[in-house]
């Protein structure tokens, strides 16, 4: 706390990100991060964009990037904007969309940044409990509400709604803006961008970081309606005019253009996600059905922060959150299947000790 | 304006950056970027990083960069906040120091960002206008507010404060922030760094976008007490974990430690800068004093609009503001010899008029 800090920076609770320690090398299952490397495509094209046009600012506006993502999409290069990560586009839609009067919804369990862009722009919200089996309860989202936001699939929980449990939420909410945080659909959901020309109060977010192994670019964009994607410029360029780098633009162009690098990694990660499910299903875990590329789960004798310290001396870091409800469960990224293979190894000696 | 836009969004007015149009090949003078290639030690990292190591995230912290800052500048890497360019640094700067309440206190001709930040964080200002010849008065600032921000040498005048002054400042307001941007200060000027061991409440506000030719990389940086710092990092980490992607920081690591390369082109820009100056001063221009890398000119019978539109013609952009004061002046970045030559040749066509 300092005399010089605003009545604003005094009051927040940052977001606190996955670890990364330096201390030794970890099997690293902690931050959803994609085990395959980028496209060489993409890491071709950052190589060619490394040159004398760095002297000059970026296209502000991405021309190029959003006129591929457009193309690829089905949409209009008018219905796309582009942050510096997901959390970027996240932030600067609370922002945009989100009133301090009337709450916004979002479940209990959730992506932990939410609260935060919350606190930080003062924004009234309402926790929705997720169902026992840690399901999103879709008609508790039919009351009056500013403005709603969840992940689908849900994080950490790997859970997963339908398009039409999506419209229905739409249908009921058609004054106030619905986000859907999309980081992980490409793992086996369906995104709900098919719903966009239909319901102009629809945002879609979704990001380069997991499904194109770009954690490293930050990269994130958002789709909708072209009103709502004008509020999102409007704030960015309230901020910083230039919030993705020559390097950023270049990569992200070609990430888009390698559809088959991308489905094959996709894939690969859907299947090895599957199969470690089944492996800790029959050593008897709970696991909750996943869309994403982790998974959420829990044991029935070994307590899940005990697992995870034991883990964390194997070399093997996943992520623990000491919150109600989900004390007791334990998020593991989909790494490699010689990732998982270590993993399960060690988790099937720990539980057996 | 949409329905679904919260208060604040159909509220701000964005900042508009200089164009970069594309339909013809323009020697572009509009924007201040630096016309010298950045250091190929810098190319050479970004291209070594463009590999595997994408996939995961950035060192939220960029404990790497801030050490090579902290050890070129002789402060402690805890002094040091690194954002996605100057812009964002000041940006959150807003948001971590001023308060709504008492009105914070910016000069009346100044980067034009700085009315747009305080409109979008709701922060009152008092602009405080320069004296007839553009400088600061220094003793307008002695008098309550809730913070001050200023460039030093200021934008778009170029004009200059000595460190004494801005001590003078900084003596008369120890109870509010004050911040010191000097995105030009390598062009000359010298840096209020200095007065950091001694002032709590000074942020020196620095970028990697002029002087190191790095417009298209998105560096900036703040220097400051420790306190200061923790509340820039406690915004940051309340929007973005991650602000600099894998590429920006290992090329800005580079970029801090090829100082021969600096030196050269900064002064080969200060002595452009020199010879323009005198060359338009010949030609009966008023140029004001710069100790930036652009300077500010006002020609005594051909109107400053007139000269914008007619250089363009020529394919030469420079940067003209229709706003009370200094709507008869032009600025203009500098180019490299060559450009700056085309430049002086269009000038003595068009008024010789």
């Amino acid at each position: 706390m300092s005399k010089y800090w605003s009545k604003l920076v005094a009051s927040v609770e940052p977001y606190v990100p996955g670890e990364q320690p330096k201390d030794r090398n970890y099997v690293k299952l902690n931050t959803n991060e994609n085990p395959y490397p980028p496209s060489t495509q993409v890491l071709e094209a950052i190589k060619a964009t490394a040159n004398e046009s760095l002297k000059l600012y970026p296209d502000p506006n991405g021309e190029e990037l959003k006129r591929t993502l457009a193309n690829y999409c089905g949409l209009k290069k008018e219905q796309i904007f582009f942050g510096n990560g997901s959390d970027e586009v996240l932030a600067f839609a609370f922002m945009a969309f989100f009133d301090p009067e009337v709450p916004v919804l979002f479940p209990d369990i959730t992506y932990s940044f939410y609260p935060v862009y919350a606190n930080l722009f003062k924004i009234d919200y309402e926790l929705i409990p997720l169902k026992d089996d840690f399901t999103l309860p879709v008609e508790q989202f039919f009351k009056p509400n500013g403005g709603i936001i969840f992940p689908n699939p849900n994080a950490p929980t790997g859970e997963y709604i339908t398009v039409e449990a999506i419209e229905e939420i739409l249908h009921h909410n058609q004054d106030h803006v619905v986000i859907v945080d999309e980081a992980y659909v490409d793992f086996g959901g369906e995104s709900a961008q098919s719903l966009i020309d239909q319901y102009p109060n629809l945002l879609v977010v979704q990001t380069f970081s997991k499904s194109r192994s770009l954690a490293g670019l930050r990269v994130g964009f958002a789709l909708g309606q072209e009103e709502l994607i004008q509020g999102l410029e409007r704030i960015k360029n309230s901020i910083n005019s230039y919030t993705l780098d020559r390097l950023a633009l270049a990569g992200a162009v070609e990430a888009i253009k390698d559809e088959a690098y991308f489905q094959a990694t996709r894939n690969k990660i859907i299947r090895t996600r599957e199969r470690v499910s089944d492996e800790l299903g029959k050593m008897g875990f709970k696991v909750i059905p996943s869309k994403t590329n982790f998974i959420f789960i829990s044991h029935p004798t070994v307590k899940a922060e005990e697992l995870f310290l034991k883990l964390k001396e194997e070399a093997i870091l996943v992520r623990y959150f000491k919150q109600p409800r989900i004390d007791n469960y334990l998020r593991v990224s989909i790494g490699s299947d010689i990732e998982m293979d270590r993993f399960l190894e060690a988790v099937r000696k720990i539980t057996a000790g």
